[in-house]
């Protein structure tokens, strides 16, 4: 994937049912993971309930941290994915917040166990942890820098917290999106509106 | 701690030394809680690293649920303990969202373990994990709406989602500062002054 995170610590398959075997391990550990916690889930564990011999995972990952990055990686990559789209016919600043933020919630809530394994990197390796923040945050500042310089945003913040602060945004909505029993396209808009509300304009009576 | 979750799992000490070692108790099981996850701690290694006798935790503690619970609800009530004292001076919610956000950044900067209790609550229970957000959500709402009525705050938008985006800055701003090698007092003020900006009149060029 590219990253200097796991460069060398897994190996893709190079044939069709390789790919199969790959992705099963995957979403096996995903599972285990977001329901015990990366400490308390054993590669053996993984390896019984994925149904393949050990040899079979040492083909792919070097160990458990070697698997638990790559499918962080792999999260980082569909959450941008998933937001690209979401977001590909916007053209100002404020459109692309505004779909990019309902992709991302829409995001979480079909894919609730990404919260959990995004969050429990902080106890698989504190450096991951920072990693995949740190580097929501430098595209998500070349991106607010092109917006400041077409004068669409303001130019005496600093970007980086605003990154910082958007982020929280779309991650606490989600929570609060995670919460509930049901979401419709409604609630979605509804929820992206209210935040646009106060990117706009600000919490206070004007 | 009056909260449902932990009504009957847990006993207050009754004497001082009593009270020395139920204290002792809870900073072992934190410092493990944020090292190893919620999961990969058994009650065993709590007892063991605090050097206590098996009998002695159950005197206290009913499970190792019943411990973290308690050790999150103690989190809940430093956070707003330092909040409150934080905005003990601030009349405006201006004033209070500004030194709130302050008082919560140097909380966390203070005892960086917090994050990691509070986020293993996902894994702990999901229930309690839900119950932690809103029940800071609700207080927020409330506070909010005092602040609506006296015409401060804006009355168009929804005071549910405008706690969870508040909520979702501080922890982010919070994260962002977790991630630096120093805060000195005039970082912290400069990271609020960021966020009251966009608060106060948004991200875009008026």
């Amino acid at each position: 994937m590219g990253d200097t995170m796991n460069q060398i610590n897994y190996r893709l398959p190079k044939r069709k049912d390789g790919q199969k075997t790959f992705d099963h391990i995957l979403e096996t550990a995903k599972k285990l993971f977001s329901k015990n916690g990366y400490q308390a889930t054993s590669i053996n564990e993984i390896i019984s309930k994925s149904g393949i011999a050990t040899g079979t995972f040492y083909l792919y990952f070097d160990d458990k941290f070697a698997l638990y990055s790559y499918l962080l990686t792999k999260y980082r990559k569909l959450i941008r994915k998933a937001i690209s789209e979401g977001i590909k016919d916007s053209h100002t600043r404020y459109d692309k917040e505004k779909n990019g933020l309902k992709a991302f919630l829409r995001f979480a809530w079909q894919d609730p166990l990404a919260y959990r394994i995004i969050w429990e990197s902080m106890f698989a390796d504190k450096k991951l942890f920072k990693e995949y923040y740190e580097s929501f945050s430098r595209d998500y500042v070349r991106q607010l820098g092109f917006a400041v310089k077409d004068g669409e945003v303001r130019d005496d913040v600093d970007l980086e917290t605003l990154s910082y602060i958007l982020m929280g945004i779309s991650n606490f909505v989600g929570l609060q999106v995670l919460f509930r029993d049901q979401l419709t396209e409604d609630d979605l808009e509804n929820l992206a509106e209210q935040a646009m509300k106060i990117l706009t304009s600000g919490m206070f009576k004007q």
